[in-house]
């Protein structure tokens, strides 16, 4: 459980997740998209990519996790995201959500943090986050 | 089925869904989030929202959807994505992500959009996406 | 259909079922669990288990479904259930869950089960349920 | 993050998550559990509980997500748990598992926990967890 006075720049935090075929199947479910690239087979594999990619915006979602459950933690409201797909991911793939603290504004509650996803130490998103993180320390 | 010579800056679709009690719980699996203002009721009634919310970037997940589905479609390649969170969605709102082409780069197979995402008409995500998108008019 | 005066110890019945990664996946969504030995398969590599496990008590869910649907069957209320976890199940291994009845307690309609969980008839789970079970025979 | 030698006697912690119909659905999947009090709310009506209750089971699975990823934390492999149903979870009820170390054996790595769910403060299973936890300090 962290404070926002104590939040410091260079602090940070991560969580892996090996994406599976049951992972990439709940995303179509709850976004709708049923691009072929990540849902047939044998086109994806007549595209550049050489078979199914899973949709990035599923990895993305692991930044959301580290966000609320790690740094800065439960209570984190999100504010900005930006995201840049770098490489594809693939089913089975490990991506491990990073977050790192850029900047801390403890007045107006709001965090900065550089957000990058990787898969065997390979970015496949790099991106920004600001956060509202309103959780402060109880005065003495 | 759009061909990149014809796509135009204006050009517009959009993709609803209601966001249920099922697509949280799905988001929570894939993410890993678990943040208490998603999975705690009594929790969220003590925050600013009054109640629970559903992850941004559920909502944001409806973007893709469009991209991948509608405009520019099928063969869509995400490579940028910022996301302004402006508002809370709730268990039962119902979210329209809607996508409209700001610019098209045919020579380089790049889609610039504007990407919004509303409640009753209320916007709740703004940003903007890049894609590659190499469906080409096939030569006379 | 079972009337409770008609339950003898050493009744027995059972419920198999394959744990795919769609089930780890849903685990996790309704326990919020997600240990790294459960979803991250390049940390699961690294210890005892040499690759990801479903969790426990999702073996375990598979208890419940025989005393609720088979034995004792529909009505059944669960009292007490121990449980001692013997060895891991991984994804793709078919769980059987077999109850046998150790004792019946007409009068207070309890109904006492040893309850086995096995991958290959090696018992990964041993335990223990007690359960109320009000079905009685109608009188004549 | 803690160490095995950092455990001590009456450390806490607990998760909590509101159970909702797609929790049920959800488990009701992976379990095979259709027992009616759970899926039919004709038939609930009937019986002692008035209305449908959520699998015992589902809550316990909530001990699972506390052990797994709070208290010890990542890296806990389950040894042995009980548990004592004393009263029905409702859709909607937020449960709180919270557990609390009992015994700490750092030779043989094992971690006693007494573990309670509740709802509303009233508690609904109450129990006992062994642990295995080889998360041990490194040499200074």
């Amino acid at each position: 459980m962290h404070y926002i006075e104590d939040l410091q720049p260079g602090m940070t935090d991560s969580f892996a997740k090996t994406i599976t075929e049951a992972d990439i199947l709940m995303f179509c479910a709850i976004s709708g998209d049923n691009n072929p690239v990540h849902v047939d087979a044998e086109f994806a594999k007549t595209t550049m990519f050489g078979g199914r990619i899973a949709h990035g915006m599923l990895s993305a979602a692991l930044i959301s996790s580290v966000l609320g459950n790690r740094l800065p933690g439960p209570g984190t409201i999100y504010l900005n995201q930006s995201l840049k797909f770098k490489a594809p991911v693939r089913p089975g793939d490990t991506v491990t959500a990073k977050v790192t603290i850029k900047e801390v504004l403890v007045e107006k509650k709001r965090v900065v943090l550089d957000t990058v996803c990787s898969v065997a130490g390979k970015p496949v998103i790099e991106g920004e986050a600001t956060v509202m993180y309103a959780v402060s320390r109880p005065p003495a």
